[in-house]
């Protein structure tokens, strides 16, 4: 059975990575959605098939029998999209920030705005799949994480969770993104004159991803210190994070809490001990490597992840979020 | 003696070149000039000295005494600001294609727009020093070339005027450029995610920089096959040209030819045979450097210019001119 | 039924390009042949399941039963193993220039060295499908084209061969090509600084693509103009083609010869009139997209053309070959 | 008066960049030195002079009356040249990790090699000005500071002696650095399709450069947890400093340690709060360039800091030290 599934923003890096992989998913077929103008796309080429395209709203919802709509949207917009895709009989999947943060009070605190509709955000499920599985299924309204999170709770948690790291040292990460993190709106900030051959820190501890990192991982602001950084290249995001460690005697030991933790996970890859990931091993995939550094004498670790941010920090883990939510094996199209 | 120079647009890449340059050059100081709102722009470092920044009007030039102004704004501006820095009695230097056309006619066929300063424009001189020396001491107006034809007239007029090259058979340039001689403002074209790792072409045989090399190589646009191409490079331009030669035997006749028209120019740097520069020969300098290639059995040869789109290109070029405007050295703070 | 695939020089990028493509093939499984020492590859992921790997010789071909051989190696390793692979009953796919020309003696002219392999160099069929499709299927050795050549002579030999261009007026190809198109051998000039921000050219008007050009097109030296470039960019190829034409009378009677040649061609993409590709458009397919630019008042005609090197270029369009050696679907594995 | 300085490894990114400086200096030519057989270097261009060229031996040195010597060799190279240089009667400079680590014992165990010059190892000045500057005008053989170190250290050693760091909770240190920095040696890990759009990190917790921080800044390694990166640029070194404070209130509090420690110092700038350099706003200046960011509830503190590794990593501040060994103004030719 074929579903269709409705993108709002396809013209931005994120959206235009869920038309391509969709239009390579064997089950789901990417109808293009128009909110307000937006600007041409493809290359004029000639005898191209493109996908349908249809203003955005519920009667494209249910004239099209949309079964999904992922909102690749600013939160404004997501806020004001999200209940009427949902009130129309759509599931949603949205990329923003607009419903990760459980309560309007922790999004003012992180995003400065009043959130307009709490019921929702409310109900929200947090599309973690590594950690939060069992509730995307059943989700009407899944938010999917933001890119930085997603590499630093899946090399963060499992730590954590198994008691190995000392917390009242602090938790460190050092997070390298690539430019397309900032969107394809053009700003001086992301020109290239501004960008090649540079190399920029900016929100540092106080970027507005720090809080999912808290939630997950369930740690406190205070042991958690985060810096985004602005790479030269298109895309991908590496973080180096510095912990000390608890009742860990060798590199091994710290792979061995990952390997359980990720037992049967298709898109976590692991290395060999003194191995790291770089941006080049994840790019174009929806893997999250992980690769471990450890220092006997110290009990220091330094774990780095790597993700591409467009895959699984975007469009592959919003797909991951819908195979979950449609009943399709979760590596569908994502392969 | 000291004179002071203003620079209005000196945010943008070329007039901030100008800033940069001037703050070394030994006789003439920069002066910043606000014309309408301009971002902030150099990074707060404490303590730190920065050029006199004033309101651009006539005010400015008479109580500063500035005796030139630097115009590195988009020609309509260039248009509006002129008279009045002339009226105020400073020279002008214009980086932009205002004033480079000679008649209203070829300013509307190539720029699409009524000029609104016709007188100005028939006194404007053209400051491409190598072939206009003569005139700009005593200029008033001093128009600075675009940056395309600079390194595309300084390649092909001498063979043209030496009467090797068929012209018949056509000329082809095939330019490159880096990503700043599109301008500081910001555009999805020149954002980092759609320059990194592309290249491309725009403007196909259509370019308005065309007409220069017409006017001063002495072609017809007919003789003429001009493509401007985007490098993934902050700065530098890089011009393969293609002619059919007649009564050359060799390369180094063909060098022959340069070396006698650019003898005694400090600016301009010869290759040895089959050798040609690259956009790191000429990086942050004033030079433009010339190698060419040739194949006696057919008498075709391959001419590759390069300069730096922001130095010889722009703003250098327009210091050499102020140079010989104010009677300073030619070289004055270029070498 | 399922065919295997020995790769040679699956260390090398279009080796690599190889292994990466047939992994997803349908009906054909990569085998990794060794051909000396080669050193290290892909990270050491755990768990992580990777081609078999064999030492190169006829007991690999014939144990494994492989169907066909990829040569991905340079011209002096292709003329030594081609006779072993085929020998112990395998098809042969070479990646290398050294059947590609026809005679000793022209490869005597382009390559500077002795063939070593006449016979063979005679029984070799060059594999540009658009062009030479009948004799593909029964090929024993096919000689896959340079990157070069394949862009170049997909935008003008349909032109040729509809006697639309002026031959005497000279045909130029400007071409400019990313980094991988040098190979994966560390060497000065393409190491990470001396590329970046750079551009260059190389091998003017005597490049050893171009015989292939002249072969497929139907042209002569004399009358083509070929320069090679090194983009700062990892991967692509785009070509700026210029020519004069005869009765021709607007852009659209330029493509209408396209059209028709390339009715029905799987991997050739045209673009309406005035706008032409860029590398982004090609990255990563097999396709060859192809623009033109038209000046009615003069008959110039500007043609841009773009591959991805390391895809049409090389490993794609040599697994378009392998698909018609051995009866597959032309396009299988490559969309 | 006028001084000769000798440059043995000229062809080198670090040795390109002294010849490239000193040839501005008022007061010291540069010479090149040939150790072994070097390979082309400068582009063929016409009437251009290059500086004098010497074997590289004691004769240069007294035939010369060079005054000192920069050795930009490798670790082996510069213990074998050294002694030679020094007993012709020249002063060296060498840019080499040979004589940066005051004892053989120490060198093994981050070299792994023997040292063969240990009474000149114990002579040896370390020749960071900003922490040494008393001993440097005496020194016959100056040891220029790795590039890490001298960015870590003008950061991390002023709070360390100002006693305002948790030196418990361990100080992190992420640092990342532009491809010059590996050498002009091609090798496949520099090589332009392996660095761009890539980011990788390596050496961590075990790079060679960590001692000399321990040194200067007088901390344990056991508190000092650091991580190399390589960066798809050309030059810079960017590092992100995460420590936790004692005694700090504010951002200006920090900023206030810094001022004070540097006040007068030519080649450091202090940011506005909140505020931190990027690579574009050091690259080819010999300033360190420092910004804090500080978070009042728990203490923390992250310090960026930024250098040109080729400048104030390199080459400039070799020239640096040189004017403090040759008595002239420590910034000559430097700003």
């Amino acid at each position: 059975m074929t579903y269709k599934a409705g993108i709002v923003g396809y013209r931005g890096y994120s959206g235009a990575e869920l038309v391509r992989i969709l239009e390579h998913h064997p089950a789901v077929q990417p109808v293009l959605l128009d909110h307000r103008t937006e600007d041409g796309g493809r290359p004029p080429i000639r005898h191209a098939s493109h996908p349908v395209r249809l203003h955005c709203g519920p009667e494209a919802i249910k004239n099209e029998g949309l079964a999904v709509v992922f909102l690749a949207t600013p939160p404004e917009v997501s806020m004001e999209l999200a209940p009427v895709m949902l009130g129309a009989g759509a599931l949603v999947v949205d990329l923003s920030g607009a419903f990760r943060l459980g309560t309007p009070e922790n999004y003012m605190a992180w995003y400065k705005e009043t959130h307009t509709q709490p019921a929702l955000l409310a109900e929200a499920v947090y599309g973690l799949p590594e950690f939060r599985r069992d509730g995307i299924p059943g989700a009407r309204l899944l938010s999917n994480p933001g890119c930085y999170p997603t590499a630093a709770n899946l090399a963060i948690a499992p730590l954590i969770q198994a008691g190995v790291v000392d917390r009242a040292a602090g938790i460190v990460c050092d997070a390298k993104s690539g430019t397309s993190g900032a969107g394809r709106k053009p700003s001086l900030k992301t020109s290239f004159c501004e960008v090649t051959e540079n190399f920029s820190a900016y929100s540092i501890l106080r970027h507005r991803h720090v809080p999912e990192v808290l939630m997950v991982s369930g740690i406190e602001d205070r042991e958690f210190s985060f810096t985004a950084q602005l790479l030269p290249v298109h895309r991908g995001i590496l973080e180096t994070i510095y912990c000390r460690t608890v009742g860990v005697e060798s590199a091994e030991d710290l792979l061995a809490v990952y390997e359980k933790r990720y037992a049967g996970e298709p898109f976590i890859r692991l290395y060999e001990p003194g191995h790291v990931p770089d941006l080049r091993a994840v790019a174009r995939t929806n893997f999250c490597d992980i690769g471990v550094t450890f220092d006997a004498a110290s009990g220091r670790a330094v774990v780095v992840a790597a993700i591409d941010n467009l895959v699984k920090g975007a469009a592959g883990q919003a797909i991951q979020n819908m195979n979950l939510m449609l009943g399709f094996p979760e590596t569908e199209g994502l392969l």
